[in-house]
């Protein structure tokens, strides 16, 4: 039987349960904690965390309690943490479990015999899974995922609704004063533990695989191209775009609305900032700094572009005084 | 019974008939209208309407009926309105009444047991509705609508095909060299009267609401990320896309393609220009122009830097000769 | 019934046997192969090929069979071809048949009562087809297509999964401090052979039609606004997004994530570089190079500004100095 839980559902646990739990060390008062909040709203029966610049804002918070490093001052109960926000993370999924997406196939999906389903695994609502497709170990596929035949999912890969998986790539040939379709024959390949957002596509490749690696976190309305080949432990955020044959490299971060050319090479580690720009067969490499603009360059360069730029209409004014000054000395 | 009507059902009314439906004055000769057209194709049996300096052009038009502002020519019959735009909206509601939506679930919808549907409102073919979520009176889901569980509608809301709203939020800790999800417990609140575009996706907070104030209108493909909070009456085009936390003011209107960083504050009345960019945390205050631009910045100033950059390879090339100049000079 | 082959089936024919069903000349030894494969990685089971700078790679290929152009080095059986890449593809549909989609309506489909399929089209799962809408002989819609009412397909219309045509137009008028919509009863027009990419959208005509012509190719996650008319043999890559009323000529090529204003009118042939833009009401007129950048000029004049621009910082310190200069000469 298909079931989900209500999100809203809380458990109560004391404060000095909870960093039992965690591991941590407590500074009283206990208190009964029914809830995670944020630090500006959380009230007395409300956990919350602060850490860096904030843990000094803590002070004033009026949340029943707080985990926060070593030595910050505490309003209230504490939680001591290395990591606050990693600990305060843990403590949420411990108040708050998510519906826990129930294992087998929704009755309204469609699965495609011949399609291999892992032990775990959750097909959610209107999914469409055709013929030849290998789904791991507890993976989540939310409502109306299509997975087209060729597709390949590792352990504990998590799709959001309307993900599409295998379309097509975008191939033609220009013939006769019209588009005939490349054979997209190849598939995709995702590995364990990765996660796509809601309406993203990863098209199948050409010949051989469009790949992502272990790890990798993609946004919403994501596209990324036939063959590409995504490293490990890569963030790509919202609706940024990859054409066909980008290489990204293992923990890679790439902002929203990015956009890279065919054939570009993002290299491991490589940060490129959101919007910014690479062009055709472009080979990014790891420097010192984020990457940003288009095209795409290190951020102190970018930023004095972007401050000469604002400078330059006052440049041409003084430059034809100048020149005029300089003709008066000719004269 | 689910059944939908053709959206080529017309009515045939006479041109004073339809000026006493909306309670406007009517000047003859009479005729039969069967249907509303743009100016320029608009024939003997269809109305359309001319406004602004427009209304020169209609003394050309075909058209049986035009819905003109007082004192412009009328080439035939005329319908006089202070707003003919908007006249001519509700003389083509009449005319050309669209399918309505049917009320209740569609029978290839699923919705789990413990969501709450309003009266009078339509879920579509193959939509998913978890259980927590909401939906108010009179809303209109059309198909493969996904609403995750903690999802709140007003009244009167329309969703269009493959919207996806509840996902989770884009949230990682970076921890032993892979990414942790930060666990997405909040929810998300829609208001009355609100629309929103075909595939566009709206994610649930971590914490707390990504909430969408009353009468605000989105578009396709657009992105609004975990925490956002947009205000009323807001307009937001195609493909933009909302990182975590951004704040949006009432009547502010959002171009399309518009990118907007983490917890960027856009204040109420504020126009932001198609493709323009707002930086992480920036607070963008409305002014007397729209503003435009990557980062965003008022019209004048954006225009005088894109005229400045097209005229700077020729100052290159001036500075080079005024220095060989000055040189010269000196010797 | 409905079903789908694996992707993996592939035949096994000699390579003499592939040239002949290709009508092409071919040179010895001959061998059995059993899939295609890139140029770098073909073994001697494969076929791939070569053309223009990359014909002197092949001399290195390990490939069992190559297609080459007349007169380039084979290192071992060799197919020759005029157009290698096209030759190809037709070697690729040979060797690996790609599933066939199977004429008629998915069982998990919803079609309308009044809604008329052509022969041999295919209509995938958990489709969503209104009343009054018309598809032609041939057109294969993959998963979770929904075409509102008022749609109309040629024939071969291939529609990814995800695809969203027909929903309303982004059409407001404000008044009395709100938006009240705008009526969209037009309908959509998709000619023969048109693709369209995963999850794209295109909306219905507000009055009128939106329409693409015959054999346009659009790739995954665009959108086209209500009211565009985009011509034959288009191109538009993914992430692009067009504005109401936008008209495209024949055979134009618009690359991914460009922005396009209303109204805007891209001429025939016009080739429009990735991420560029086009205001609102701009015509856009094929010259002799493609055109780049915000707002989109020809090529060579884009990167005579993205130069100059990387030059700017500089400028500005040697204008300073040049200031100076022309002080100490005046005094």
């Amino acid at each position: 039987m298909y079931h989900t839980h209500s999100t809203r559902k809380e458990n109560h646990l004391k404060a000095s349960e909870i960093a039992a739990l965690l591991g941590l060390p407590f500074e009283g008062p206990d208190r009964e904690i029914g809830a995670a909040a944020p630090l500006d709203s959380a009230g007395p029966g409300e956990i919350s965390f602060a850490s860096g610049r904030h843990a000094l804002d803590a002070a004033a918070s009026r949340a029943g309690c707080l985990i926060l490093p070593p030595g910050a001052p505490a309003p209230s109960a504490a939680i001591r943490a290395a990591d606050p926000r990693a600990a305060f993370a843990r403590a949420v999924a411990v108040l708050h479990p998510r519906p826990i997406a129930p294992p087998g196939v929704h009755p309204t999906a469609w699965v495609a015999p011949g399609a291999v389903l892992g032990e775990a695994s959750s097909v959610g609502p209107h999914c469409s899974i055709a013929a030849g497709v290998r789904i791991g170990r507890g993976c989540v596929l939310h409502s109306n995922v299509t997975l087209y035949d060729g597709v390949t999912l590792g352990d504990r890969v998590v799709l959001h609704a309307g993900c599409v998986l295998g379309a097509d790539g975008f191939g033609y040939a220009f013939s006769g004063g019209r588009y005939e379709k490349f054979p997209q024959i190849g598939g995709v390949e995702i590995g364990d533990d990765v996660e796509i957002g809601a309406n993203s596509c990863v098209d199948r490749a050409a010949l051989g695989l469009t790949s992502i690696g272990e790890g990798t976190k993609i946004d919403n309305l994501v596209h990324i191209g036939h063959n590409c080949s995504i490293g490990r432990h890569v963030v790509i955020a919202a609706q940024t775009g990859l054409s066909g044959g980008v290489v990204i490299g293992d923990h890679a971060i790439v902002g929203g609305q990015v956009g890279i050319g065919d054939k570009a090479r993002i290299e491991s580690g490589v940060v490129l900032g959101s919007r910014s720009g690479v062009l055709t067969s472009k080979i990014v490499r790891k420097g010192d700094q984020p990457l940003w603009g288009v095209p795409a360059q290190p951020l102190s360069r970018h930023l004095a572009q972007l401050a000469a730029l604002a400078r330059l209409p006052r440049l041409i004014e003084e430059f034809a005084a100048l020149k005029r000054r300089v003709e008066e000395l000719s004269s």
